[in-house]
């Protein structure tokens, strides 16, 4: 279980980093911006609860790995990144960003109700850990938010999955079954919404 | 007193997010957007604020109906919002909203001052508790913000304000005196400063 | 040596700061923007350092002097400020900075190494506190941070100064010539960066 939920969370934060670069790059800035980009569209959403929620150390603190993952990527990805669009094809990046969506939410409500939020609260936190860092890079991209504008489903994916976590939670189920539930059911609606474009009434 | 108080934040909080609908809708976001910028605009000076001061739990995770009260908001208002500018006349928003900044920027002081900060700090954190928000939405929604560009006194009102809280307390006028009086001064500058166009000289 | 630092800081932070007040004018603000803009400026690179460190009280809360001295200037400098890019030469403006920038980034390091984090996020603080005043000031302009965009090096004279003093910290140097080193090491990469045009690659 353990050893799923790091594998996924690794896909996961290069899935989050890729759209970084991808967006970096488009806006043509150099390798300083494209670390930084890549980075807070990694761990900004959970920078963001930890910081509402005043944990510390700081996910990325604690594993040092991560940034320094990013760090290598970026200086080695430079070159290609022209083309990384095209050499790593658009449907296996969707792929991994929707397990992560998954992964971060989830565990971002987990860790609200593990500090006692009210339930509300930590469906909430589980979406601002999931999106919140797509939302930081597009505002330093000066993007309006891609998550907020008209776009299939995404952070409604991120808030149902976090409810189902929180339902079978309170019909205390086991932890590994509650996160497998609510990790899967954001990703099937995500990939749903994707494939048969989904979005909200405007 | 405290009746009153708890009045005048509830009509400040639906003024805050009225202004983040409205804003978000002609950025033509879908609910999602909708409801998170209402949500920041309502409570992001607060939450600022709570993080300088290192402040928790945060007032919204204390008072979880809050957000929900923004998301039914959300929900219900949706389909109406295209009308909401003529429905609502502009000046009844604008007196709520004048309300709201008084009763966040004062407050914002008080709470700081609890915090043993010095007296300058505590004038800044009022006027970051009453302003952040309407900039936090301004840079999500992709504008310079409002308030720094030159319109009719808005943070000066705040800042105003919190200065006759400050200096009542400091002639040890009651608690309640003191807090009344700094967000009539706010309310009061603000509505005259639309009423007569007053604004900063550039 | 703390004399020193001391002068340092202060030329720094007016250097920043005056950044501030330049790109708030030219963006036409009022005086709420240009002094909201200068102080983040100067201070919100340190700001989020210590929220990510969890360090209270404040940089700016312990000395209310600094954000009091920007307040007083940027109320006396308003007049003048259209003038202010020819008044002062542009170079004295980039030594300064360059000198806050070495200042700032390496006492960031410095603060990061005596919370015990691990050496890697040490040098990413360090940039942090040097860079991030500036992103703050151009994602509220409203524009792409000019660090990111492809100009003179920036950030990597603030990594590696950064690294020189982590290294020289390592070699158990005193604390004062590893300060010394790693502040002339930015120092002096970003003066040569301006005089010899260097960029990064892209």
């Amino acid at each position: 279980m353990n050893a799923m939920l790091h594998t996924i969370e690794v896909a996961g934060i290069i899935a989050f980093a890729s759209s970084g670069f991808i967006e970096a790059r488009r806006k043509r800035m150099d390798i300083v911006g494209v670390f930084t980009v890549a980075f807070i569209t990694a761990f900004g959403g959970g920078t963001l609860r930890d910081l509402l929620l005043d944990r510390r150390p700081l996910f990325w603190v604690e594993n040092q790995e991560y940034p320094i993952l990013i760090f290598v990527l970026a200086l080695i990805a430079m070159p290609f990144l022209r083309h990384l669009r095209h050499a790593v094809t658009e449907s296996v990046l969707e792929w991994a960003d929707a397990l992560g969506l998954g992964l971060f939410s989830v565990t971002g409500t987990s860790l609200a109700l593990e500090a006692e939020m009210p339930v509300f609260i930590c469906a909430m936190m589980g979406v601002i850990t999931g999106i919140f860092g797509g939302v930081l890079r597009d505002v330093i991209c000066n993007e309006i938010p891609l998550v907020f504008r008209r776009s299939q489903l995404y952070a409604t994916c991120a808030f149902s999955g976090c409810w189902v976590f929180l339902f079978l939670n309170w019909l205390q189920a086991s932890e590994a079954l509650s996160l497998l539930a609510g990790i899967c059911t954001t990703f099937a609606l995500r990939i749903l919404a994707i494939k048969f474009d989904w979005k909200l009434p405007a």
